[in-house]
This record gives structure tokens, C-alpha cells and sequence, in this order.
């Protein structure tokens, strides 16, 4: 999803850093955003564990150096998406399942709350950074073969609930939206990182989430100004069996 | 609030039909709002019960008859706030709680799918129609002294589920805002349909919420394409403890 | 189900005062439980709202007076089951539901509480008594034809958080069960107050909840001592798809 | 708390194989049991790691041999109580918190289920076996100071309701206790698996959970028929505030 939603901020004048990981998909993803008007560079990582992001974000730190820069949004996206019956599950797929949901959210969840510390309050919205984390059906409720999945899902929301209300209080804003449906793609089934040529063609939107609305929905949160800060909200198409 | 609501939504351009109690009041509020180059129209009923709002709508579609215009939003903002320990409240209190949340909420939520089912999905958003109920804590949670309140206000997120899940299907789009804080106004002591002079000075931004933020997000969810439509978000200061 | 969450309790020795509709059928009912060693009373009603109940109360406190007798438990079972689509829904199907689901269930949790407060803690217990609310799947979520089920449903969850949290200073014990799934009867398609000739033949334990089992679980909520009460439970046959 | 737990078992006949580190308070717990009549036998681990889980019960498996013996009941309650503002919290503590929550519980879970498959359902209840977690308030709310505990507790609660959906066709009961309050014990201060010299004296029953009581509605939960199951319920003093 990384590449709509990339777009989406990229058209309102963000400077995006992608962390992912994939070199090759991920430069070629930069240069899309890059050809398009937008501003992107690549911040590839081997895995999505507590070093990983660290070192991603002073990177990023280290190339877009404060006061002229300063990170003001920070999406979590990153998923490991085990779904199935439950004794098939291999320790190994719990360990890694746990790395990306837990040390690996918590590491990405610090470094972007260190980087809006440094921040002032945004003018217009009173807000020194905003943190979203996607999360899915399964952060709500536990189901036959996705124990997995969900363990790591409900451990999210749970980050980011607490986030938001340990940080909202300095001013910064940990939002949790719920993808329940499926997200349509110019490439569900091939190398997900892969730009597409163009926005997405959503042939369904009655029944498929397009991934400019959800990027629409995460500058909306962004935009939100402190009066007013939304935790969590769901987002599914109208036609969504629920 | 209803004010405040108006006016987010009279800027966009829309026409605003006000159903409320007290017709002084309300008269003044239209005139309000059309001062301020809006356009809006008083409907007022003598109580929020079944008969109330079914003849309110009858009157709002005979002053503005389809197809020239359509109603496309509707909000349901009553609400019926007695807290009070639970063994000083009286029958009355209840019933005229249930009046408002049960049967003026399912009369209200009638009149307004049965309007929005004449329209042609939006070009924009692929809706038919957007209705909103304004949620609080307590529609999440009873506590010591809101039993009364809270039995209305889980009603209401019930009935806003159910019309979610059974509309979806005909594009008509229905949502519920838990509003998480107070609200601030210009006359909170006083008539809350006393229209203020300009736009609310919310001195506490961080810790009160703004109205005018309310409605920025209650046009979001009109806003939204139905391929993402929202359910339910949580709406409260930055400094808020919850 | 009136009939076996009765047997439950009178097997433990309780005395039961049953309120219901059908003046005919309660008799009938009361008669059965005292025919096998029981002792039970009815105290019909010809309506579930706030007189009803508290009219009840006042003939099951004049025939059982203390401190000879002391009421000690209190179980809500009345239901307004209209599953209909939405716009089928009358106007009088809302209020009967409300009369029901509110002002009734009101009446009867005040007239419950008053005669609790009357008690001592009981010396295994601790507590003064328990009020339970029998709850459903409605109780958690709206759905597609349930939209005035679950506002009725709702509201009592609501009421009965709300009133464990303002008594249970008070030694007084209020909790919420719901019951997920469908109860095997002998009667389930005849009248429900017709008491069968023995106890409930489950043909299909795994996917059926046999009213005993729930009888044992209310049982076992009102036997908690104080240090661990249950607000909440959820009661399923164990092959129920949820 | 094992203590506790385990001696309301052993008094219901149940032979007791206790998990957990400490081989020497172990000892001593397992020794205190048989003295007052019960029967059980310790099996010390480094680390609730999935290794560590898994040959426990490889162990418990060889000392007590089905046909002869067979695991009916397994009580997951271990748990990592990192209680720190995020900042404050370390990558290892993150991983620590992660390894029992997640690989430790799914290790231990798979093993339970693996064994209770093996039995015969039981002719009282139609059990083949209960698996219980012990749950937190933080199962269900993140707050300050709470990510890290909330995020293992929160995907414990989703691996619960994930094996109560997967595993219940199969006659395999998975239920969840919310613990919300303090536990009273005769050395809350001291090595919690020292074993007390008798049951707990509860100076505050109103507002201090017994372990006793928790291990009576364990029983309850293990002594449900398979018609009516609890997945979830909460236990907590009658005067907590919550």
C-alpha cells in the first residue's frame, strides 16, 4: 500500500522516506513519486525489528536534518500477515509475527515520538507530530486461523491506544484506523511495491477500499487540529458484509 | 450545538433545514446563519418524539421539493441528558429519555433513509445519503449517575450500527461521532441556541472542544467516497483523559 | 425460559416470586414448581412497563415480608424481540420495545435494589443481592434487521454496567449475561410458559444452550463472594459459529 | 498466584503439574501441596519461552502417561508486568514481554490443545479439555504506562477468542478472565511463590480479590457443560472502581 498512500501525502507537499523492505521495489517506488511531481527517497531495511527502524529513522534524521526538516507524520503500515489454522503456526512464525508487531512497533513508535518532541505545535492544527498505525478487522476480534495475525493486530491497537493517551497531552496525535475489507490494487497479486502507472482503477468501490481514500482519510487525521483528535476510526466500502 | 453544525455545513453550501425545540430560538439561529450569507430555514417541533420529526421531514420536503433539491445529509444531534443517581430518577425521566433516543431517533433515521433512497448516488462520493448521530462516552461506557443517559446513548450506537450494516448495501452512508470531552461554546450557561456573534473563541484548544472541528469532521464523513466509509469515530481534545 | 431458570433456583431452596405476562400460563408454571417440591408464586402482569413491575414488587413484598422473607435475587428477563427489517418497523413496535427494554426494565431494577438495600450482606456472600439481565448477541452488536432488538438490548447493558458500578459499594451485585446462541425447549415453537414434564431433553448439547446450564451459571453468579464478581459473562453452545 | 489456583484444584481432586521458574519456591509449592493432601509435582523452566513450554509439558506428558492420567485443564498465568512510561522502555524489555505473551502462550497453548485431543470428551460436560488465560484490565484498555503490559495482554485476549473459535467444534473449551483489581496474598511482598501457611486471610473482601474465589470461578469455567460456555468473563471486588 505503501505507494498510494506515499501519493497521497506526496501530492500535499510531504517530503516522504520509505522504509521497507525490497531495495530494488523500493527505489523504483521513490522514482515513481519522484517523476510524479512529488519528493520521496528510500530507506530500505533487511527486517522490521527494533534496529531496523531505529536505524531507518536516523537515517532519515541524517539526510533530512532538523530545523529545516522535521518529521511531522509517521505511518506504521507494516504487517505480518500469518493466516493459518493454528497448529500449523511454527514457533518461527510467532517470532516473526511478534518483531514486526511488537519490538518492531514499539522501536518505530519511539524513534517517531523522539523525532515530534523536537517539533513546535503546527500552527493550524496544534499538533508536533501525528502516528497512525493500520490495523485491520482482526485488531477487534480473534477468529478461526488468525490467531496469529490477530495477536499481533490487538497488540497494536493496544500500542496505540496507550500512545495516545500518554502523548496526546504533549500534543501529539497516535490515531489507529481499521482497514476492514479488501484494498484494491493494480497489483494485488504480483510484487506489491510495484508502482502502478497511475492511481488505482477501482473497479468495485462499492466493494473494494481504494487506497487514495484511506490515504484521504490518514491526511484527514493529520490534519485534525487538537480540539478535535480521533484515536480510531474504521474504514470499509459500503457494500462490506460486517 | 446546532449552530455550529450549521455553519460548517452552510459554508460549503449547503442548505440547512434546523428541526429543534423552541421556535424563537431556532428563527433567530436561521436568520443567523442567513446573515452570514448561508441559507438556512427553521422547523420546529414541540418535542423530539415519533410524530415530531416524521412531520418535520414532511415539511422540509414540501418546502424544498425534489428534484430541485434533495436531502442529502441529516444529523441527528438530540439528545436527553439526565444524570442523575439512579434512585432519583423518575419514570418520566426515562420515558421521555426513550422518547428521544428510541422512538424520535428511529422516526428521525425513517424519514431520512426514506429521502435518501429518492436520491441518485452522489457523482463525488457514490452515497445516496449520509446520516450522523453525535455519540458521547457514554455510549460506550454506563457509569455512577449516567444509567438514564447512557441506556439512550448505547440505543442510539445500536440503532446507527444496525442502519450501517443494513444501508451500506443501498450506498447510504450512516456514522456515529463519540464526542470525548466538552464542547466549547460561547453560551454554554446559556441558551445554547442563542446564536453567537462569530465563530467560537475556544481559549482552551487543547482541552475543550471545538464545535467548528466537530463539523469539519462530520463534512468528512459526508466527504468520503464509498469505497471507505466510516462507522464510528472518537472525537476529543489532545489534553483529555480517557 | 422462565420455567427453568425457576427450577434452578428452587432446587437450591430458593422461594420464587415469577412476574409475567399470561395470568393463565404463570399459574400453570408456579404450579409445576411447587408439584415437584418447589415453592413459587406468580404475580401476573398484564404489561412490562414501570407500574407493572413496581406493582409486582409491592405484592411479592406484601405476601413475602420481611424480615421473614428478603428478596435476594432479582433476574430481568423480559425481551421485546421485533426482528424486522427497518423500515417495517411501526412506531408502536419502538415504544413497545421501549417500554419493555427501558421504563420496564427501570421499574424493575429500582424495586430490586430497594428491597436489596433493605438486607444484610449475606454472611457467605457479602452481598445484599444480585440483579441479573439476561442479554444476547443484540447486546454487541447492531445488525441487519435487529436495529430495534439491539437498541433495546443495548440499553439494558448499559443500565446494567451502569448499576454495577453505583451499587457495588453498596454490596449489591449486578450482572449481564449474554446468551449467544439458541436454547433448546420442549416447547419452543408452543407457548413458553407451558411448563414441560421434566427437565429439558438437549438432543444437541453442542449447539444448543440448555436453559439448566444458563440456570447454573445465574446460580453461580449469585453464589461470587464479593472479593471476585462478574460483571459480564457470555454463555455459547460449544459448535456456535461467532 | 499459582499457589492459590493450585490448591482450589488439588481440593477438587485434580492432580497438579505446576510451571514456572524458581525450581526451588517450586519445590516448596508443590511440597505444600501434597502435605495438605493434595497431589502435585513441579516442573521448573529458565524462561516461558516456547521451548521452555513445550518440553514442560513433554515432561508432564512422560511422568503422567495417558491412558492412565490425561491433561484436562491448562491455566496460562504467566505474565510480564513491564509497567514504564514507553520512553523508559527497552528494546529487551519489549522482547521479554513478547516472548511470553506471544511465543510462550502459543507454545503452551499448542501443547494443551495438542493433549486435550487426545482425550475422550468428558461425560459430564462434553469436554475434551479448558484452557484459561488469565487476563488484566490492561486485556482491554492501553493507557499511560500500560503499552507494553496492554500490548501482551491484548494479544493474549486474541489468541484466546482465536482458539475459543477455532477450537470449540472440537469440544476444546478456551475461556478468558479479566482480573480487574489487586489479588490479596499473605506475601505480596515477598517471593509470590512462597507457599502460605493457609488460605489467604482477606482483610478487605470488598475491595481485594480473593485467589480462592478466582480458582472457584476457574472451576466453574472447567465445570460448564459444553451447551452454554463462557469465553469471557471479569472478576473484580465489589467495591473497586472501574
Amino acid at each position: 500500500m505503501l505507494i498510494y498512500y506515499s501519493r497521497g501525502f506526496a501530492k500535499e507537499g510531504y517530503t516522504i522516506a520509505l522504509i521497507s523492505r525490497g531495495p530494488e521495489a523500493l527505489k523504483v517506488l521513490a522514482g515513481s513519486i519522484n517523476d510524479s511531481g512529488g519528493s520521496a527517497e528510500s530507506f530500505p531495511v533487511t527486517a522490521y525489528g527494533a534496529e531496523d527502524f531505529t536505524a531507518a529513522f536516523s537515517s532519515i534524521e541524517a539526510r533530512f536534518p532538523s530545523p529545516e526538516y522535521a518529521i511531522t507524520v509517521a505511518i506504521f503500515n507494516a504487517g505480518h500477515g500469518v493466516w493459518k489454522p493454528f497448529l500449523q503456526l511454527t514457533t518461527e512464525d510467532i517470532r516473526e509475527s511478534s518483531k514486526v508487531n511488537n519490538e518492531g512497533a514499539f522501536a518505530f513508535s519511539r524513534a517517531a515520538i523522539l523525532a515530534f518532541q523536537k517539533n513546535d505545535p503546527s500552527p493550524s492544527t496544534g499538533a508536533k507530530g501525528t502516528l497512525i498505525f493500520t490495523g485491520a478487522t482482526a485488531s477487534l476480534r480473534g477468529n478461526v486461523v488468525t490467531s496469529a495475525f490477530a495477536a499481533g493486530k490487538f497488540a497494536l491497537r493496544a500500542l496505540s491506544q496507550s500512545l495516545a493517551k500518554e502523548f496526546g497531552k504533549e500534543d501529539i496525535h497516535v490515531a489507529h484506523a481499521i482497514i476492514d475489507g479488501s484494498i484494491a490494487t493494480n497489483n494485488t497479486r504480483g510484487n506489491r511495491n510495484t508502482p502502478p502507472s497511475g492511481p488505482v482503477e477501482n473497479s468495485k468501490p462499492h466493494s473494494l477500499l481504494s487506497p487514495e481514500s484511506i490515504a484521504t482519510s490518514y491526511l484527514y487525521l493529520v490534519n485534525q487540529d487538537r480540539s478535535s483528535w480521533t484515536w480510531e476510526l474504521d474504514l470499509r466500502p459500503a457494500h462490506e458484509k460486517w
